[in-house]
Order: C-alpha cells, then sequence, then structure tokens
C-alpha cells in the first residue's frame, strides 16, 4: 500500500466510449507507469465538447476493464462529467496525469473546439492536472495504434517529469502511418479551418423530415508551424491549449469604442 | 424587398430554448435594427458547451415567435446545431450579426467553457460573423431584464458599425441591478475560477442509484481587470473570447523537451 501510494495516479478518459479500441490502446501503453484508473462514457460521446450533464441525472457503475490492476467505471455521462466524477466522487486523491484517447479520428486545428476528448484534457488543466488528449488521424476501427502508443508513452513520461506549461492542457495528434514512418514530434499552432457543413434531409417512415449533420473541414492556414503542417509531413502534432479564452490582444481595440449606453 | 436586402441580417439563438424570456427579451430589443431571424433550440441546452449533434439526428421546424417580421424556427439540437443550421440550410445569405441569449444565469470566467450561449457565438466568430453572447446574472424566470435590453440593444449598433475584432467575439455579462444603477461596460479579461462540484447520490424507484451534479464556483482571481469583479462592482463585463485556443506562449517552453520517442 506504501508503495501504491507513491505511484503516480493516472486517470484515463476519453469520449468513443469505454469499450473503443482506442482507450484499451492507451492504457496499455501506460499500464507500469503509474497507477490507472479509467472514468470513461458508457457510449459514444464524439462531439460533445465541453457538454457537461446539468440538467439530467447521470450514471455510474463499475466496468470490468479486463486488465488486472486497472479499477474503470463507466458512465452515462460526457467526458467532461466523467472527469469530474472521477475528481469529485471515485478518487480518493488528485491525479498526476490525466490522459484523453486515443480519440480515433483527427482533432487538430478548429476540431479541437467541438472535441470531448480534448474537452476532457481540458477540464483536468482546470483543475491543475497535467493533461493530454492523444488522437489519431484514422476513424477505422481496426486502425494501427502502434506508432500512437510510442506517442502516449513517451508524452506520458515527458509529462510526468516536467508537468505541463501552466494554464494549458496538450492536444497530440497522429498521423495514419507505420510507427518507423513517423518523423518525430512538432510543437505547433492550432491551424486556422472550419466546417463547411451540409444538412441531409431524410424522412421518417411516419413521414417527418429529419437532418443528419455532414460537412467537410477546409484548412485555410498555409503556415508551416500548424498542426495541419505537421501531419500531412509525417509529423506527430503537438499543440499547448489553454482555457483562457481572452482574445488579450483585442482587448485594446474594444477599449477605442464608445461604451456607453444609449438611451 | 431592395430595401429588405440592404437591411441587416441578424441570427439570434440560445441555450435555454426559444420560449425562455431572455430570447424574447434580447429580439424586443433589436427588432427595429435588422431583419430578425431566430433559430433556437425546442428546449433547454445549458451546459453544452461547444457540443454538436453528429451521432443522432436533428429535427427543425417553424415557430411562431408571435411577433410581426420575425421568422423562427425551432431545432432538436445545441446551440452550436443552431448556428450551424442557420447558416448552411436556413438563410439566404450570411448573417451580419449573431447575437445569443440573454442567458438566464452569469458566463463570466470559466463559465464561458461550459456555456451553450457562448459556444453559439463562437461558432458564429469561426464562421467570420461578429457575434456577441449575452449574460444576465440571474437566474430568476421573472428577472429585471430592462439594463439587459439598453446594453444589448447598444452592444448590437456597436458591433454593427464596428465588426468585432479579428478572431473574436464578444462575451457581455450583465450583473443583477435596475437599469440606472448600472455604472457602464468595461472591458475584462475572463477572471481565473473553477467549479468545485459534488455529486448526490439518490435512488430511483426501483433501487438504482444515479447522480445529480451540482457545484459552487469559486473565483480564485484577486485583479481588477476581470469580468468577476467588474460584474461585482456593478459594471457590464465585455470579454472578447477566441477560438484560436493556442497557448502561444507556452510553445518555447515545450520546445526544451526532449521530444524524440522512447523505445
Amino acid at each position: 500500500m506504501a508503495k501504491d501510494s507513491q505511484r503516480p495516479l493516472i486517470l484515463v478518459t476519453n469520449d468513443d466510449g469505454i469499450t473503443a479500441p482506442g482507450i484499451r490502446n492507451l492504457v496499455e501503453s501506460v499500464a507500469d507507469l503509474g497507477e490507472v484508473v479509467v472514468v470513461a462514457p458508457d457510449s459514444h460521446q464524439s462531439g460533445m465538447g465541453h457538454a457537461i450533464t446539468i440538467s439530467n441525472i447521470l450514471r455510474m457503475a463499475p466496468h470490468d476493464f479486463g486488465m488486472a490492476g486497472v479499477d474503470a467505471y463507466k458512465t452515462s455521462g460526457t467526458p467532461v462529467d466523467c472527469v469530474k466524477l472521477a475528481i469529485y466522487k471515485i478518487l480518493k486523491r488528485k491525479p498526476d496525469l490525466l490522459l484523453s484517447g486515443i480519440n480515433h479520428g483527427s482533432n487538430a486545428s478548429i476540431n479541437v473546439i467541438y472535441s470531448g476528448t480534448m474537452s476532457a484534457a481540458v477540464e483536468g488543466a482546470l483543475e491543475g492536472i497535467p493533461a493530454v488528449g492523444f488522437s489519431l488521424c484514422d476513424f477505422a476501427e481496426d486502425a494501427d495504434f502502434r506508432g500512437a502508443r510510442n506517442v502516449v508513452r513517451t508524452m506520458a513520461r515527458l509529462v510526468l517529469a516536467h508537468g505541463t506549461p501552466k494554464g494549458t492542457c496538450l492536444n497530440v495528434n497522429i498521423p495514419v502511418a507505420p510507427p518507423e514512418d513517423l518523423r518525430g514530434m512538432r510543437v505547433c499552432r492550432q491551424a486556422a479551418g472550419h466546417w463547411a457543413d451540409s444538412f441531409e434531409e431524410r424522412q421518417s417512415p411516419g413521414g417527418r423530415s429529419y437532418y443528419w449533420m455532414t460537412g467537410n473541414f477546409t484548412n485555410v492556414d498555409q503556415g508551416e508551424d500548424t498542426d495541419e503542417w505537421a501531419l500531412r509531413n509525417g509529423y506527430v502534432s503537438v499543440v499547448p491549449v489553454q482555457y483562457d479564452l481572452t482574445a488579450h490582444h483585442a482587448m485594446a481595440e474594444l477599449n477605442q469604442w464608445n461604451l456607453g449606453f444609449d438611451d
């Protein structure tokens, strides 16, 4: 017990659900680096952003993760709910590290803002926990996670040693490539981009209209210091992400406005 | 028609739902400033953050808002879904202004990150639409919106004239006070703070456990340039909010790490 209490406590979550291959690969990559506790959604929670469940109830139950020494809980909530449940209900002490993912699909560029994976990491950061979100740029169920596993292990060790820069968590994206073809990790900024959405209208059997959202991501940023550039060129992208959303550089411009009230 | 097409197109949404008093007060405050179209959730969507609906269907239907000249649509989606539906499905041209709110309750400090109201404004901004989210620091259904109405009208006119600083939207919070006691508007930064959550466990009639999330907000920031300070001192807070989440100042620190892969 004394030895256990000195091992780093590693909290793991994701947004693809507790049975996704990505979270299993993540846990397997770091299981020997500390005491691992998994608290993750019981179903798919992609695109949930920083949503929390305040108008509805939450369910939570132990889950057999099938790995010796790994405690796991599944919840009906969002990824951010999972982090809050872990910190304020489940865990006896504050985690030394929060790892989220490995997400099935990219969270580079503006995807960071819609991402449940990254919002879980952000929630950890604002609770003062060093946190990293990992995403593999491959949606396939049978994606090759070998390169991603190396990245997770390396980054977990680095963050256990260094912490994260104050007020930040890390957004780590891994390109689709065999591990030997990964060219290294690059510290990047978030590329400017957005989704051009479309809504496909269909009719229910009862004749009522409904819509499916689909979209195409457009990168509008030609910079070679962006996460999109790194991924296209075979590098793992590492973006420090902050939860202070203030555009400090814009405050002076706003102070030139006449901010008196109209009548 | 020619005249109409030259009037500003104002898109309105919220997260408290299309029947909330806050959105009615917002629309009434700006109805004569342009052509107003409301696209808002058909139910409460507080705490949804930047969630989008990609794993489920969306419903959308016209809604009688009860005001001449105001087109309205209710959707089953989140506030961000509403903005996407408006831009990519409903509207014939790009809005000149997006107004979100008036939220029932504060979105100052870290609340910005959980807020559906503010995420709708952020989504507008990243689509290149000048956008403002408004929140009144009063949860009561019968809150006094008079001061907030003045603020909405003043800010809508200012943003129609100036736009918003590049890459930002505005987070405007209004303290609880009679209009004559509002001391003015202040450009602020987001105060550092977080929620200490707790989970109340209950039993369903069938004997199964469930949880309700509650929490206490803690402001850990003594700065007099913050939104929390402004609100406590009778000012309306105006925070420019950005969707580039990169912590640019942290990149140099990360570049000192050894980012090679472990074996």
